[in-house]
C-alpha cells in the first residue's frame, strides 16, 4: 500500500550518541518510512520533536544529501549564522559536503513534527559543530579518532 | 540558505509528454527544490495541482524510488487497487520496480500541493499503466519501441 500508515510503523526514541550527547535528543521520536514502504534508494523518517528535544547534535554529512519538510508545529533551525523559524510547509535542503552544520529544536510547548529524507552514500562520514565528535557508517570519534563506546543506529 | 524561498524558484506548468498526453497535466506547477537547494543525489520538486489537474499519467519507474507527501488540499490517488483519498501530511512511497501504475488526481474546487522526491537512476526506464507509452532518460515511445516525438524534461 503506497499510503504509508504512520500510526502503524513502530515509534522509537533510541540513538546512537554516546552519553552525555544522546540526552538532548531523548525527545525525539522517529519512525522509519523508507523502510516500510520498500525503499532502499533513500532514507526517509518520520519524526517527532517534544518540547524541548533535539532533532540532532549539529552536524552535516560529507555524502548524503538531506531534505526537511514541516509538518506541524514549530521548531528553530540553527546553523552557523544564527536562527531560523520552521513552520508547517516549509522545506530545507543540506547539500552532502557543505559544512555548516544544521538542527532542529523545538522551542515551543507544543509537538512538532518533520519529514527527513536522505540520499547517498549511507556509510559515509560527517562531523558535529559544537562537540567533539565525528561519525563514520560504523561510529562515533573524538576528533583525533578516538573511538567513542556507541554504534551508529540505522 | 537551507530554508527554501519557495516563492522564489520559479514555478512552471511545462511537460514533456506528448500530445494528447500532456493535456492532463496542463494544471500541474512545479517547482525543482533539489537544483535549488544544490542537492544532486535525490530529485524534489513543490508540485500544486489545480482543480482537475493530474500530477502525471499513471506510471512506475523500474529504476527510482519516489516518494509524496502531501502538504495541502485533497488529491485522488488512482492505482491498479482503485483509489485512495489523500489529505495534508500523507506520505506515500513507490519502490522502484513495482509495476503498479500510480498518479494523482486534484478532484476538488481548490488548489492541492505536495512534495515528490525521487532517487535511484535519473536515466532509468518505466512505463504507463493506462497509454501506449513507456520511457527512458531521454524520450517516450509507443509500447512497440516506436519513438514518440518529444524528449523528457528535467
Amino acid at each position: 500500500m503506497p499510503k504509508l500508515d504512520l500510526e502503524a510503523i513502530p515509534q522509537s526514541n533510541r540513538t546512537g550518541y554516546p552519553d552525555p550527547f544522546d540526552q538532548a535528543v531523548a525527545g525525539r521520536w522517529w519512525r522509519r518510512l523508507a523502510r516500510a514502504g520498500g525503499l532502499t534508494e533513500m532514507g526517509a523518517s518520520h519524526v517527532v520533536l517534544k518540547p524541548g528535544a533535539w532533532s540532532s547534535q549539529r552536524h552535516w554529512h560529507d555524502d548524503e544529501d538531506e531534505l526537511l519538510i514541516m509538518l506541524s508545529g514549530e521548531a528553530v533551525l540553527v546553523e552557523d549564522e544564527g536562527r531560523t523559524i520552521l513552520r508547517p510547509g516549509d522545506v530545507c535542503a543540506w547539500p552532502k559536503g557543505a559544512t555548516n552544520g544544521h538542527h532542529l529544536i523545538n522551542e515551543n510547548r507544543e509537538d512538532c513534527s518533520f519529514i527527513a529524507i536522505s540520499a547517498g552514500d549511507r556509510n559515509g562520514t560527517g562531523a558535529y559543530s559544537d562537540i567533539d565528535m565525528k561519525f563514520d557508517g560504523k561510529g562515533y570519534y573524538h576528533k583525533d579518532g578516538t573511538p567513542y563506546p556507541t554504534k551508529r543506529m540505522r
